[in-house]
């Protein structure tokens, strides 16, 4: 039975312990209030998230980090992107444990990815570095509906470690060698999505929405491209599978986010009304800084940036979107 | 200014006439009932489709096809994909117009695509054929809402003709050179429509539906790849854009004919509630006998086309899909 700790007791971090139980590991959930841990270990359930699901008896909780990751193989970061960092410095990671990142995001200031942070702030060799992304709404995995993943690592053996780590009757994982890809296209996908949602609230229909989520992902794997990546990732699970369902669902945090901008709140008023800010929020500032790095034009992060920022209202953004000239589809 | 004939007054002929007036053009609308025809000239509506829709008062109709392709210098051929060859056997198309298809399929027995039948059974060059397709719901088309578009043909300056004629202040569209690709991406994405619809009919939510899109295009990818299309045709808004559109839309009838499907209604039933059965019923069967014919494995449209023949039930199919062995994304 394999032991693994999983650092963050989110709705993502809580239902990702589900499946690895599920999947015949033993999981010590590390929740950073006391009395959300107290509540899974006294219910089975987490208080503060998805508290109607009950977690398998295999999931218990601490909020001592020493006590979490004590004896851990394998290691799971389920806090926010741009906490990463500052959780890492705090932490002290098993020596020869695999650490897999569950966040989608660049972190401000560095533009780095989370398996670089990984490796500068946690000192943790790449072989050992793995992500899992695709198209995974936290609710409906802790309802076992039947999803499809991805876990990538540059290591082979760890991608196949970690595969059969969280492979349960109904979480699906598919190996995938290109990290660099998989982790721009989760972190873009939360941009994309506030634009998607942005379209929504100013009552666009599926057409437009389609067209958005199109453009956006030929511009991240535009990106990817410059930087190395596998132009393959983009159409597959973690890149076009992890959009769509972002995009389908009312139940996405970015594109929920979006909506709200689209009607016309500000980005603090979206903030109020969602208890916290969307990951894309935030990245969006980080991609647009690679995309200007690696000399890449990238319209809708752009355009998301400035709506962001307060340099454009979103119809003033989405009007740029959707009035450029016609041209040939490829140029 | 273009004199078009739009052959056919179904939602998306009707739409597309509206378009083509706000880009202008003429535009003679060939409805085969004489009380549509009498109708759209009478109240600039079409009494059968859209019927909420003020056409503009360069659209105006006929029952009458010698009529209607009096004079065209463009005809645009809106005809269920399975009627095209006999439609085009009763007409006589004018000697030197481009002819586009609208139609999404691919024909039963010969398993041609719409040019292809086209150009046989018109007896119209290759250079002269073009095709509209992308994420282009016709009620939203028809709204004016902002729309982006694929035209299609083996002739750059046919692509670039037709795209001139059906640019519109709402519309727009881009050229791409892969007829192939787009028309295949085209009739498959209403397959794999019927299959999310099934998802969807039985329950399950987005992440489920992402997988099956995301899947669903690889494999027709894979049958383009074999077929000698461009793979990027299938990123682009031919291929992912209209099939996201397509998947996120409760207006799409793939889609709608594919949630009665996954609620337990046969395939009889589903027509009668639909009022007429959807395209992807019928191009099921093409499409998995030209994947036979290249050496393709397309699990997805095989699977949808053993729920129509009554040889699988939708859980039964879904199960087979979302159960098979975990592997590499890409092998």
């Amino acid at each position: 039975m394999t032991r693994v700790s999983v650092m963050g007791a989110g709705a993502w971090g809580t239902a990702f312990s589900l499946v690895l139980a599920d999947a015949g590991s033993e999981v010590v959930l590390w929740a950073r209030r006391p009395e959300v841990a107290e509540g899974v270990n006294r219910t089975s359930r987490n208080p503060g998230y998805l508290s109607d699901v009950e977690l398998p008896a295999a999931v218990r909780a601490t909020s001592d980090p020493v006590e979490a990751l004590d004896g851990a193989e394998v290691v799971v970061l389920a806090v926010p992107s741009q906490r990463l960092r500052e959780s890492l410095r705090g932490w002290r990671l098993p020596a020869s444990a695999l650490v897999v990142s569950l966040a989608k995001g660049i972190e401000l200031g560095t533009d780095q990815r989370m398996s670089q942070v990984i490796a500068e702030a946690g000192a943790v060799h790449p072989e050992r570095i793995g992500i899992v992304t695709g198209p995974n709404l936290a609710r409906e995995i802790a309802e076992r509906q039947p999803a499809a993943a991805v876990v990538a690592a540059a290591a082979e053996a760890t991608a196949l470690r970690l595969q059969t780590v969280c492979h349960s009757p109904t979480f699906r994982p598919y190996t995938n060698g290109d990290v660099l890809g998989c982790e721009l296209a989760g972190a873009t996908k939360n941009v994309i999505a506030l634009a998607v949602g942005m379209g929504s609230g100013l009552g666009y229909g599926a057409n437009a929405m389609a067209s958005v989520m199109t453009r956006g992902l030929a511009e991240t794997a535009r990106l990817g491209e410059a930087m190395g990546a596998d132009p393959h990732t983009f159409a597959g699970l973690a890149g076009m599978g992890d959009l769509a369902a972002t995009c389908m669902s009312p139940l996405s945090r970015n594109r929920t986010f979006g909506e709200h901008l689209g009607r016309g709140l500000g980005v603090e008023e979206a903030t109020a009304v969602s208890q916290g800010v969307a990951e894309g929020v935030k990245s969006c500032e980080s991609i647009a800084d690679l995309a200007r790095t690696h000399g890449v034009d990238m319209p809708i992060v752009t355009g998301v940036q400035r709506v962001v920022n307060g340099a454009l209202t979103p119809p003033e953004a989405l009007r740029l979107l959707l009035s450029r000239a016609p041209k040939p589809e490829r140029t």
